[in-house]
């Protein structure tokens, strides 16, 4: 039986990738030594931290004015590195899109950041994206957004506008799986557990005249200094950056990011296509907001929902539970789940509703 | 031709490590997903993060007023966290054993921490251990050190009497390869990537008595959040604690501490034997502050060490090159480098001698 898995991350990876890895494992390019032990000194692993550099930098048409930094810690870290670097007269703007938005206001306020709320999500329990009415204080150090809501199921796709104000993405659950102009933004951070690979990782891609401004910075949080230091002012994260970078060849190799954004909406039209005409399933988000990476979905009946997930199990059709702040059924439907995974959702969902409704 | 890996770090893993991790790449548990897919609060990785610690706990016979916590960002930020978390006074004691207990005082100046100097190495070039001389003043909020000093390739055993101030130890180097009592001190803490696993990944030992009294940190710092979120306030590095996970078991299997210290004791012995009778090579530590690790030596002339080290490598004993800022030659013998390998380098180096002296 194939298993598709549908966990809002960590998530699934591509098979090849998996292929790769088990193989070069015990010896990684004929050097006798497994990527697991190789010194990050090594031109051994310089090649594979430049070849992910250079790969992100060809997908994703970064421009020469953005470094692009390997970190740890995941978005978390970034949410406190970021008013940390960027925000020198502690004055931030928040688009309110639910819980990951908020839990960035609160590390940023945790480091003295006054976190200025520009709009919300909140008054529709998230269902939909919250939109700028005012214009933008143009003395905010930037606007903190989060482009894919993994818990409340949407996305972001038509950018704000900020006047002069830098944008500040939390890109975590949507990185490579939508298209966005690296140049309207002035940080990209993300997570690589979602698209990229395993966690334990964060990619960070900021503009260069926004870092620098401050010292005295804790060095695992400082731009400038992993700027610097090419990412390697201490040992990083040897094995998650090889991962991310084969997936990242992998990428390139299914033709960049044009073909993967046309098969991840491919994929979650036939899901929302499904879900709006049954009678037993609801997406509760407004149409033109939603998620291409996470479809969240009901019943309305919680214990019919959980047997929806445990029979799903039972189909091969795993980790469908929904995050624990809003229960239900969640499908992520990142990169590496292939069109099949989705078609064989759907089937087991549709047959599901016949047995049930 | 058999490898052996001598580098500092990340550094050689048990082989039935890389090959178990091999073997189940592809479908961890049967579950038809890799441990680099599974979600962290799944039941099979809430099973690796519970065996790790145990297992932890059990090697170290970690007392119950200990959490065990599992952080990203290396060493280094821990040098943050370590002050932020306990300096609560803002002052700090160091024991001064080169170049990591110095970066780990920068890294506490720059949160506004007071760092005292109570001991130097300095005068002898790091050539032998700080000293203290005087009591430690009792209002200190620690004292940390150094336990190995990759580098400079000392290594304390005979802990310092600091009274009623607790001791806050960067165990990086040897963790796991020399032994302590844990209840000696207030902290521990260490990056995986030289006896424990991969990089990515770092093991933080804390007295529960000491934490919890700062407000407000940075979550991604913060131990008392680690500890109430069993170290999963957000996505861990899933993979990185697995394999050292394996790791644990190995050291279990080959006996535990007590055997791994007398391996390590044996294998130090006969690279220090050789390199005392040599007419060729010198260590320059003091005899009773040398490092089990990490073994630095030179032949005095810098072309004669680049020659070691390149025909070394074509000999199959890689990663000799010593740190940068000393040059020379380095042979670290973690918990995974066997006799063997040491024996070989030993050979080696004879036989280089009786051709070049």
């Amino acid at each position: 039986m194939s298993i598709y898995n549908f966990s809002a991350g960590p998530a699934v990876l591509p098979q090849p990738v998996i292929a790769q890895i088990q193989a070069e494992l015990p010896s990684f390019q004929d050097s006798g030594m497994s990527i697991l032990e190789i010194s990050h000194r090594s031109n051994l692993f310089e090649q594979v931290l430049h070849d992910a550099e250079q790969d992100l930098r060809d997908l994703l048409t970064i421009p020469d004015n953005y470094h692009v930094l390997f970190f740890q810690g995941g978005g978390t870290l970034q949410f406190t590195a970021a008013p940390l670097n960027l925000a020198r007269h502690h004055r931030i703007g928040l688009l309110d899109s639910g819980h990951w938005a908020q839990r960035a206001a609160a590390e940023a306020e945790r480091v003295g950041t006054k976190v200025h709320v520009l709009a919300s999500g909140a008054e529709t329990n998230f269902k939909q994206l919250p939109i700028l009415a005012r214009p933008v204080d143009q003395n905010l150090d930037y606007v903190h957004l989060t482009t894919n809501n993994t818990i409340e199921g949407t996305m972001t796709t038509a950018l704000p506008n900020t006047g002069r104000v830098p944008l500040a993405a939390d890109m975590s659950s949507n990185f490579l799986g939508e298209s966005y102009q690296v140049s309207d933004f002035g940080l990209i951070f993300a997570g690589a557990q979602k698209n990229l690979g395993p966690a334990g990782l964060t990619i960070v891609i900021v503009r260069d005249d926004l870092i620098g401004h401050v010292d005295n910075l804790p060095s695992m949080l400082d731009y400038q200094l992993f700027a610097a230091k090419n990412s390697m002012f201490n040992t990083p994260p040897v094995f998650a950056i090889y991962a991310a970078g084969l997936v990242l060849k992998w990428l390139k190799q299914q033709g960049g990011l044009d073909t993967m954004v046309a098969r991840n909406h491919a994929k979650a039209a036939l899901l929302y296509d499904f879900l709006d005409q049954s009678r037993l399933f609801t997406n509760p988000v407004k149409t033109s907001d939603r998620s291409t990476m996470n479809v969240p979905f009901i019943t309305g009946n919680t214990d019919l929902d959980n047997q929806v997930i445990q029979d799903a199990q039972e189909h091969g059709l795993v980790n469908l539970k929904g995050h624990r702040l809003v229960g239900g059924m969640r499908a992520s439907l990142y990169n590496a789940m292939p069109l099949a995974g989705v078609q064989a959702l759907v089937d087991y969902l549709d047959n599901f509703e016949a047995h049930h409704r």
